[in-house]
């Protein structure tokens, strides 16, 4: 955690932000913060600075709190980091995939993340754990306070690909470069776009015949991604930051 | 896994190789192949091409296996994939981050990896199970695997951080440029190099004074990575993209 997010749903009125069980262990025992000290925040949607930390009364006893610190005194003047100007439509990985991926994908920067379905996606993965809003969320959340940045994604769930790719696409893809992953008749991946995109990324075992003439119906253009098959919690720090190398350290 | 790699270690003679218990588990369970099939196989260190399998008197129940399956008549004409002429030099990480991180070096093609001591990394890191030869060879086979290459990358322990530094990096880096992960009095990171590279991971927390000191004066250039504060196992693949984008998918 390298930086408090502190969400509105934790104000206390008067510029007073009760901090969650998560934020207060950290505080307690990475930072090992007393009452008084600074520390980096940032508003959750909003800008980063830092606050003043008041400990509760009784520290946490492992992870175990005994009592609500607060943050009060914000002063939160910094943008928080750029983000990428990518959506990414993803076929729904296998849950162990999920949750790393979606937490990469946060942490660099992805504000707009779509969860399809595919033939080849088990049906199973849609009842995973992981696959449910608020889990989701804490996910997300956690990229973000690896990444020192502030600004929510929307992730939403897609389990039905047709009227997606025929009816919410051509509308998320207008002034985008929409690129399919998708090894076959297809050109290497481009390097450094300027221009914002859309990229959608296959199951285990790729897009079906169906999928590729629907997204390319939509106006995606097919890209490949080199010989080496990769997981797909490996292939999206490897795309993005090939997309947008600037994007990530500029 | 995506190719059966047969390392010399297996051959029975006469062009036979006995297949590994994770090897037979794989076909029978997810290939699902029968005596006659034709599968990709590559010889360790060598050339990709197919063989003909044989199942064993008895098929595997669950994860029990219950005889030896072989492969023969192979035929093996193509090269591996191109490695990436990069040396990844990277402070021990914490052993659930040291598996994926060294799985996905050898995905990518990576094939020169130092796991080195430095201030911040935590004694007891070195103890765990995961930083013990036969467990890294193992990783990094599961990343040969995964990506359809047989050249097996060479991983070297480096338990004291100052003889590496001043013996033996000055000749690794021979040729090469050295870029030091390191935020602070630092350019941006290269995009797409045309030359081989050294590349120097820090800690959580990054290298402390004296160990910087040391990286410069033995011909390393500082480099930071931006805003964001990405995890080390995101870092890799970011980076090894950004340094070499046609590498990976040319």
């Amino acid at each position: 955690m390298n930086l408090i997010i502190l969400d509105p749903k934790q104000s206390l009125g008067e510029g007073v932000y009760a901090l969650s069980d998560r934020q207060q262990l950290h505080i307690s025992h990475v930072i090992k913060a007393s009452s008084g000290d600074i520390l980096r925040v940032g508003g959750l949607n909003g800008k980063i600075g830092e606050g003043v930390y008041q400990a509760p009364d009784k520290e946490p006893k492992g992870d175990r709190v005994n009592g609500t610190g607060t943050i009060h005194s914000l002063s939160l003047t910094l943008e928080p980091p750029a983000p990428l100007p990518i959506v990414v439509v993803m076929a729904l990985p296998r849950p162990n995939m999920l949750k790393r991926t979606l937490q990469n994908m946060s942490a660099m920067g992805v504000k707009e993340i779509y969860l399809i379905h595919s033939a080849k996606v088990e049906k199973s993965y849609w009842q995973s754990p992981v696959v449910q809003p608020d889990v989701i969320d804490s996910v997300l959340l956690e990229g973000l306070e690896q990444a020192k940045d502030t600004m929510m994604p929307k992730c939403q769930l897609v389990p039905r690909f047709r009227p997606f790719v025929e009816d919410q696409l051509p509308e998320i893809l207008e002034g985008k470069k929409g690129l399919l992953a998708h090894p076959y008749q297809a050109q290497a991946c481009p390097v450094n776009l300027h221009e914002p995109s859309v990229l959608a990324l296959g199951p285990e075992g790729g897009w079906n015949e169906f999928e590729v003439t629907k997204w390319l119906a939509a106006g995606m253009e097919s890209v490949h991604l080199g010989e080496r098959i990769l997981r797909v919690e490996t292939v999206v720090p490897v795309l993005l930051s090939r997309l947008y190398p600037a994007g990530l350290s500029s």
